[in-house]
């Protein structure tokens, strides 16, 4: 009997949102593997850790944070390997993922290496795009709305025409890409529109009007929400203690 | 001092896909609101069963399933008026939300009504979108892919145009668009790139490939996924049973 491969979406970041299903597994594998950059600590274990039972075998996917390229496939194929063979000895093994594992994910990688050789599980999780929304205090998308869910590394062509068109916006992976996109939404007009946010849900939450923030980067875990007919609403965005 | 205002993202249905802190909040609060149809049990009462404690005041906001003309505002008027009473009175009161509050869910018309006169929170939940994904077995959306998320209630000509032009779709609010949805998904030359997800994450999920429902109706939770070179893969989805 080999084990079984779970996927775990972790929510975006507070440990309270992690679903009652994802805590379950997460207390009853044997193994755990989570992605780390090369430095500093791993997001998706500290996500986890509140609710870790101690004891367990972990397996630390060290991913090179090369921006854009994607991923090293060899860092892949070796965490593969090692989570093989955890499997292959009979043990069940939970990969730990930020937000949903299947929306823009790395969990990916893995699952397109293993699913098909042992039993996967995928336990969704909830999207930093919906938390994102719920801190803001607004819907993203309502009625008969398209939401456009945009990568920031998009060419300044293609983001323009998609931004154009959707009727609600949320760009991701955001990153080294902040000071072009930001240049990008003030030649459309939208930046009384953009409310940016970063690191949603934890105690390091920063929200505000795009037009506010002071920096010209933004980390990896940040968004950007375009909300069409939201001007006024942008301008008078919450304080962040306003809203419990 | 009023009450707290809550609007509770309970995921796709499985109870289990509740987050920590919206069942910590579902049992702490002296009042809880929930949607229903006019016929039937509400289906966000049904998710948050398992985990109320029982002696709770309960406001039912009784929804006239009208289909597309959107909700007949003097309902949320009147809910609005009797959630106000009992916040009023210092009582907080969780609405409970099926999936995430804010995306594309009712409690939008609540918060529009109250959030400005009540310390108010709204908890992210686990979207069927993303739920969806997960139990078809394979991401929705990865590395710099556009998602368009739908409406069924589009017209021809604006759906025709957004799925041809998005790398990835989820056509959401499908219902009694069915039959006309999927002959517009035949027409692009999509069905087999288009899988069917109908109740997820409950006992009673189905999911297939789009080409294979046999039915000419589906029920409003319902989801179409296209995935755009994915036809293979969609032509030898997992069986239900497989996927644990």
């Amino acid at each position: 009997m080999t084990g079984t491969l779970y996927g775990l979406g972790l929510g975006p970041g507070d440990p309270e949102l992690m679903t009652l299903k994802a805590v379950r597994i997460l207390k009853s594998v044997p193994v755990i593997a989570w992605p780390a950059p090369d430095t500093g600590p791993s997001f998706a274990r500290e996500i986890a850790a509140p609710h870790l039972p101690g004891g367990q075998i972990e397996v630390a996917i060290v991913v090179p944070m090369r921006t854009e390229r994607f991923p090293a496939q060899d860092v892949y194929d070796r965490a593969a390997d090692e989570i093989s063979a955890h499997l292959d000895a009979g043990r069940d093994v939970a990969v730990l993922c930020e937000g949903d594992p299947f929306f823009y994910g790395s969990f990916m990688y893995l699952h397109e290496r293993l699913a098909h050789r042992y039993p996967t599980l995928v336990v969704p999780g909830v999207s930093s795009m919906m938390a994102a929304a719920s801190a803001a205090g607004r819907p993203l998308a309502a009625r008969n709305d398209v939401l456009s869910v945009l990568p920031g590394p998009l060419s300044d062509a293609e983001l323009t025409n998609r931004i154009n068109s959707a009727g609600a916006v949320a760009i991701i992976k955001i990153g080294r890409h902040f000071k072009r996109l930001r240049t990008l939404i003030e030649d459309l007009n939208l930046t009384p529109h953009a409310v940016y946010v970063e690191r949603v849900s934890l105690a390091a939450q920063r929200l505000m009007p795009l037009s506010e923030v002071p920096d010209d980067t933004a980390p990896y875990f940040s968004m950007i929400l375009i909300y069409k007919g939201g001007e006024d609403w942008v301008a008078n965005l919450p304080s962040p203690g306003s809203q419990l």
